[in-house]
């Protein structure tokens, strides 16, 4: 028996005697599904998997790993973009599951709000609120997997994050266990309060390293009661921030969501999906899809409205050509392309992909001035751009040349195009990780690229609240 | 000569040779007006005053500080509620005023942003942005003092909190020294960035202990392009909650303002202003301030949408009378009511003031029971609540009885009510500090009532960010 084994067998014993109704196990035919991220590029090792149903139980065992030295790897749906949920090789860590915390407590629909446990999965979440008449904003792909849990220490964004923020704007409250098992508990929802710098928002995108969200109350919308999607034609990336602007101007806040895709991406969607066909009759180098929203106050005048903007867009030649959803099955439809463009790319062969921001007004410049770099100094791939214009995030994908050997060409020159990308995003002054978190995937990059004073900050704070380094070992810092 | 004073000359002449154009005084003149809060609470000293003109000589400043090991008391308008830029007595701190850096470097008017020094003011950022038929939507009554970097360093509130959010809301990048001089530069406004926990997020409201705020990009909004103020009259603050929740279902985004005040203050206002005169003709015992505004796309349908909103309140009994501004200058004079509150209460008498914070829905019960205990408890005195209903936060006002001496009160009875009202708002599950901050007013409050596991938090992150606990020093913990 190594001292490895006996340090673990001692700390298991104590947790059997401590908490016996503690589900955990060694089991890896129950492990194995979950040491592997969705899209599989990292796998790990566990040694054990254990599924709290409370706060109190997870604290007690959180104070157990403290004890005996244990790091934690916190999970829930498994489906974060950039390997955050995945253990590393050693097996040292204990994967911990939330995804048995899962209650929905209360739905306040006067205050619109719902406290709920942190497993709980998006789509419930959208469902319970669409019950009361009420809707929770944010949404994105995994929707049937995501927890709440994630998505905060995520700070997920997703496609209506123009209008709405990305989850940091719609926690009003939160509940997490700290490093040595406290609980820190502010899960009241006050709209006001000063007592001192905001630890709810440091432990919001923090990606499990300085705390384990466990619950958490969240903002609720009234009900959408009409919805326009719009689909537009335009000549080039900066004629759709052009419109962009006018949509702003003329539609407010009834915006909820400006994607754009390239030709390219349209053509690969309708080869890949069955029976899908191009909204407009000819082609256009770039496409839109406006997403426009009212709830029972709104809804009279929304598809006038847009009506309005769109005249007034063909009038100034803000676009080629343009049409309006008649219907939701039609609005979903035209979702459908948006959300196939990734699928549909991945279909194409191998590429490697990003998840980059730059300030909204630099998009256009930055995808025009960048993809004919990239291509010339690596023959043959090809740049995509497609995304979340509205929000200056694009999903940088750069296709491998035909006839590529995938694994060999990742690691290799898809490597190095990564690299060069994150070294141009920032020198334009944007991020290289909008959305998706940094997780293990773009921790040396971050390493390698971050700014020295930010850096130092993250690690001063890291260090103050998990001094032993016990939660989620090896992500983010 | 003392050892202090030793050390002192020795900082001073390093300050001298190093920064040669540093404007840097010890003349008492000089100093003085800024060594006392404005509402005269604290008076503090300090070494020397000193007024950088960049973020540059700001932060070669700071290093030599942390050299010599002299605190330094970051310090905008002098227009903050408690005492949180006024140095403590024992004249070792370096009073650093931002003033001088007040310049606006730019306003992006397509994007809707500025990016302006830590020293301008709100009433010239208001200015500059209506020049650009655009707003800063957060304002207050120190507006023509409180400067920016003031602002986001106590996250401040104001009347627009219910619709545009806190300071913290409105900070789209952010510039600041921290405790050894480097500088945290993050002023690029990037919609989505989620690498790592987000830093800005925590400097904002953290009063000057983590870093000194020296410059940021802040959102704008659409002019206003029509604004309507409705002054109703109900009979309870229950009802004017029920009033609340009618107007944000049936006004949306349109709803910016919902303030309250017990007819007493509307009384006092009416006697301590002159020509002012109560806007119904009847006496209800709670009186709301509705502020209703719309930009270009929507003010068509403005009055339209009041004039229905309050149709349906009179049809559901909600309002017992109700009036809407025709003009602005109707909307000015019912705002001027509003804002004369404080002044008029504080022409009453001596009292106890407290800038609290509970969920929105608790709040009529909170007034309603809280105010009977304290009012028998100490016979004689008034509680009198006002303010900013939307937000769950209310200015709750004990008035001394009538020909009490002042400063004895406020120092013997008057401290027991602030504890007293501090520990049901701590068990309501309330804020002792909605808007105000903690500054060196509440740090005993704080300590004593602050939860443990929150309060290890801020004590953690603040020494691992300042660990010489040179960043004003005897504020907040």
């Amino acid at each position: 028996m190594t001292p490895t084994t006996d340090r673990l067998d001692t700390f298991l014993g104590a947790v059997a005697a401590t908490l016996p109704d503690l589900t955990i196990t060694q089991d890896p035919d129950l492990l194995d599904p979950w040491l592997t991220d969705w899209r599989g590029r990292f796998t790990g090792r566990a040694c054990a998997l254990a599924s709290p149903d409370s706060t109190h139980q997870l604290a007690s065992l959180v104070r157990l790993c403290a004890a005996h030295g244990v790091p934690i790897v916190p999970q829930g749906g498994n489906s974060g973009m950039s390997g955050g949920a995945t253990p590393d090789v050693s097996g040292e860590a204990l994967l911990l599951s939330l995804r048995k915390m899962n209650r929905i407590h209360a739905i306040d629909s006067a205050a619109r709000r719902v406290t709920c446990d942190a497993g709980v999965v998006l789509q419930t979440l959208h469902e319970a609120a669409e019950a009361q008449d009420l809707r929770f904003p944010l949404t994105l792909g995994g929707k049937g997997s995501a927890t709440v849990g994630g998505l905060i220490s995520t700070n997920a964004g997703g496609t209506q994050v123009l209008r709405h923020g990305s989850m940091r704007a719609l926690v009003l409250g939160l509940e997490a266990v700290l490093a040595d098992g406290q609980v820190f508990s502010m899960l009241t929802p006050l709209k006001k309060d000063n007592r001192g710098f905001d630890l709810k928002q440091l432990l919001i995108g923090s990606e499990g390293t300085l705390g384990i969200v466990t619950a958490a109350t969240l903002k609720l919308l009234p009900a959408v009661a009409e919805r326009v999607v719009i689909w537009a034609g335009v000549p080039s990336l900066h004629a759709a921030r052009k419109l962009l602007l006018h949509c702003e101007e003329s539609m407010g806040d009834a915006l909820e969501g400006f994607e754009v895709m390239p030709s390219a991406s349209l053509d690969a969607v309708i080869e890949h999906l069955p029976g899908a066909r191009a909204p407009l009759g000819e082609p256009h180098a770039w496409h839109v899809l406006i997403e426009v929203v009212a709830d029972r106050a709104g809804a009279a005048t929304l598809r006038d409205g847009c009506e309005t903007t769109l005249a007034s867009a063909f009038e100034a030649e803000l676009v080629e050509d343009a049409v309006m959803s008649a219907n939701e099955t039609q609005a979903e439809a035209f979702w459908l392309l948006r959300e196939t463009v990734a699928p549909a790319e991945r279909a194409r062969g191998p590429a490697v992909q990003h998840d980059i921001s730059v300030p909204v007004e630099l998009m256009p410049d930055f995808v025009e001035e960048t993809a004919p770099l990239i291509e010339a100094k690596w023959p043959g791939v090809e740049a995509v751009a497609f995304g979340h214009l509205g929000d200056g995030n694009i999903h940088y994908h750069v296709i491998a040349p035909a006839a590529t050997d995938a694994r060999l060409w990742q690691e290799g020159e898809g490597k190095q195009i990564s690299r060069y990308v994150h070294d141009l995003v920032t020198r334009w002054g944007g991020s290289i990780s909008a959305e998706h978190g940094i997780g293990q995937l773009k921790r040396a990059e971050l390493a390698r690229l971050g700014d020295p004073v930010a850096l130092s900050m993250l690690h001063a704070v890291k260090h103050a609240l998990d001094p032993k380094g016990l939660l989620n070992p090896g992500k983010l810092i």
